[in-house]
């Protein structure tokens, strides 16, 4: 297939016959098939930009299903626009495929367009230009939005005595992984849900949409808390203190019946995209209040401490986490 | 090395470093080491954005000197933004990197970061995000600027009667790849001028920026003349014929002494990154100013007819172009 008929074919028709949402006609102005895309950012507002890339056998098994590994693709470049507090617009997709690949034909591609489209449409987004190369199987998003000038969710606002929150469960995306690797083996309807997770992670968007005015600092989890929230102490140039008892563990998690284990995935385990957010004393009510309505699902984690690193704390001692590697596909 | 480091150590400090001119300081609200970058687009300008993929040993040789493959991706994609008269701005870029790799190491690392801040520099654009992901060597850049509202060069703008015009050689591209893969040997100084065209293309930034107002229709050419005035035919809903007795050739191309091959490069080869442009008779004698005050180096090398597809002529008679497949590295 040349690129040019493989683009139009998958990419640019579809496209074409979504009833694109008032935002998108007002904001594309002109869309693939030119050298660049011309896009109009809303007034008063910042472009939010950022890039992610998956690797087949390193990020997804190779013959994982193309309308999972676009859904996937998407929503983790969609929650980190969630980190940031941006509204979603615009995304470009540069994808590399094998030739006269086992996994990878026609079939693939519908698949994977089909997956791709389905999650622009749910999120409102728009596809407005790509390349496809050949070579290893691997897909490249840039996503883009737009946040108001200086409202934006960054990582260097926190400061001593905030506290520490995470939406959802943590946790998950490291036991998934296990799941679908064959190296842990659940009731099914658990099964399910992890894998779920793992395809289909929910970006925060809503939620980090009703946080901007209440967080001090935002990140979303791909690396593991531990991690993460170092890069929000780093930027913040102080420490943070977890209480590993209050880490939230879905019903999964909790199913492996190994809390050791549990505890080590939800702090370290990555694939998550959950929010990690800081909240000072005074705007704890509001954040309060979100929950009590039942508009954020998020849990205290934790606290923000003079200092550097991240310590966590069981029971009053020192909870000594052994980071696991990445597995690799 | 992990990949936070990685970034760090070569492409967050080497840019802090630079002095940004006071464009970046203005535009780049915040660079790397957020969700997001956050960029202020100019006040009344769309945002141009294109992305494309180089992968080693399709795009490139894998042994090729890693600051060359760093340069030849920047100026590639700011080709792009030439083509469609855009002020160049910011880039992000995904890196691929094998693990245990024969040719990529710390040193690979940093001898690309030495070209690619090189060639950022000097055309006075920002990095502003990235992800590294472990896997076959590929790179991915997303380029993005900014174009004062309707002043876009597009495609579709092209009208009967107006000229078919490209900047500087045409050919040069496919000699290189020849070079390069030692399908072609020539003098010692044809063969550092073909690589020089190869590896550090000059994207025609000042050139399309002369021409808003005068090109009706432009592109940059990286498929061959052939194909990619075919794009602007097809987006004009007309067709063109190409006078091949007139296609400018560097002397390194006539120095091949073989003038079939020659213009069948210029033709067809690709990988030139030159700009094809149409003009209409009554903006001629602008253009033809332009190329009289040395401004811009451009031939006329054909005409936008009624009907459809590109037609090439030598003497009255058709040109049979007999073209031939990418060459993979």
């Amino acid at each position: 297939m040349r690129e040019f008929e493989l683009i139009q074919q998958f990419f640019q028709r579809e496209q074409a016959d979504l009833l694109l949402e008032e935002k998108a006609q007002v904001s594309v102005v002109l869309g693939i098939g030119d050298d660049c895309a011309l896009l109009q950012v809303p007034a008063n507002k910042q472009l939010a930009v950022s890039v992610d890339t998956l690797v087949a056998d390193v990020h997804f098994p190779a013959d994982a299903k193309p309308e999972d590994v676009a859904e996937r693709a998407l929503r983790t470049n969609l929650s980190d626009l969630a980190a940031m507090g941006a509204e979603p617009l615009w995304f470009t997709l540069a994808l590399t495929l094998p030739k006269n690949s086992e996994y990878v034909s026609e079939e693939w591609l519908r698949s994977f367009s089909c997956g791709l489209f389905r999650t622009a449409n749910h999120y409102e987004i728009v596809l407005v230009g790509g390349d496809t190369t050949s070579g290893p199987l691997s897909i490249t998003i840039q996503i883009m939005g737009a946040v108001e000038s200086h409202q934006a969710l960054r990582r260097d606002g926190a400061s001593i005595g905030d506290f520490v929150c995470v939406t959802n469960y943590l946790g998950d995306g490291a036991a998934a992984l296990a799941v679908i690797q064959n190296r842990l083996v659940l009731g099914s309807e658990h099964q399910d849900y992890l894998r779920e997770r793992f395809y289909r992670p929910t970006p925060r968007l809503l939620e980090s949409n009703l946080l901007r005015g209440i967080a001090s600092a935002a990140l979303d989890i791909s690396d593991g808390l531990v991690a993460d929230l170092n890069h929000i102490c780093e930027a913040s140039d102080l420490g943070a203190v977890i209480d590993v008892e209050n880490l939230p563990l879905s019903p999964a998690l909790i199913a492996i019946n190994d809390l050791q284990q549990a505890r080590t995935w939800a702090l370290s385990g990555g694939d998550d995209y959950e929010l990690c957010f800081t909240v000072s004393p005074e705007k704890m009510p509001e954040l309060a209040m979100l929950i009590a309505e039942g508009k954020i699902y998020a849990s205290v984690v934790g606290e923000i401490i003079a200092g550097s690193g991240v310590h966590c704390e069981l029971d009053g001692e020192t909870f000594e986490l052994v980071v696991q590697g990445y597995q690799h596909f």
